[in-house]
């Protein structure tokens, strides 16, 4: 798999890479458990505090993990990785050691103690700071509080899922600033 | 501008069109007030029912028409109308009738009342079912109600906003159904 220099980014930046709607890797850490889960189901909801919503379904091993380490790591990975992604979404926590299975490699994070996932573009350190909606919802809302991104190639190519099997891979870029009023970027 | 043969699509299967991530255009009524407006932050809540959410910010000229009215419809534009989205985006609905301005068709729904775009690929006929996030987080909870959707081509070319008016456009489509376990599609 491709390795990535990266650099820290700004966490009200993020957004350059979560708003698209990529799929996810999500890693987490309570006392010796640690676990990488397959996440789809996430929106930005603020820039400053950086804030994300993301659904973690009660029958994910890493529902419990996060909710009580109250933090976690949004990793992006890209095309290359496609089927190590669907392989973390199509085996259990509790019966695999993912990084071992996946031979990916943890690397300590700055705030959290959730690893993060070096073969990954970009790595998202977050807190969660309201757990009010996970019982109804299955939705926790995380504040950034770091961030690292490869500096090469500017943005990544993504995954994108459909259901059914299917991916979208992230295609081309458009600049359209042009277009935009200055308050509106 | 394009326009598509739409047929019904079942309301669980609205997830194929918005889990990857696109730029929406939310249409909404309440008396004589219509509009529209771009959105880039929402995420599929559940199946069935099938739940999304969306950050509504209470600037935008829709807030209270969708907050009153407790019904909008989430339009998939597809990349041929960039810049009619990105001019939606940057004017405000109190100043501009944006179906007029933008020379968009608005159909009639069968479940709300709020307008559907028919330049648009799909159309998603949404309630609002949960109002109680809105004050804290803009967070608007619906359900869809009734779905329509173009049936060629069998996905959209969608946009994808990254900020700093950059989009990514929509690529290829991988088939990967024959790596994942029955019930993890």
């Amino acid at each position: 798999m491709k390795t990535y220099k990266k650099r820290d980014l700004a966490v009200d930046k993020v957004r350059r890479f979560l708003e698209p709607g990529p799929i996810v890797l999500v890693s987490s850490k309570y006392k010796d458990e640690i676990n990488i889960m397959t996440m789809g189901w996430h929106m930005v909801m603020e820039f400053s505090p950086s804030l994300i919503g993301c659904f973690i379904w009660n029958q994910n091993y890493s529902h419990d993990l996060i909710r009580k380490s109250k933090e976690c790591v949004i990793n992006i990975p890209t095309a290359d990785m496609l089927n190590t992604v669907i392989g973390i979404g199509n085996c259990d926590g509790d019966e695999v050691d993912k990084f071992s299975e996946f031979k990916l490699t943890p690397i300590k994070g700055n705030k959290v103690k959730a690893p993060l996932i070096k073969e990954c573009y970009a790595n998202i350190e977050c807190k969660l700071v309201d757990s009010s909606l996970i019982n109804k919802y299955s939705l926790f809302i995380f504040k950034v509080v770091k961030a690292h991104a490869a500096t090469k190639p500017k943005y990544p190519q993504t995954v994108h899922y459909r259901g059914d099997g299917v991916f979208m891979i992230s295609g081309r870029n458009v600049d359209k600033r042009r277009l935009f009023k200055p308050g509106r970027l």
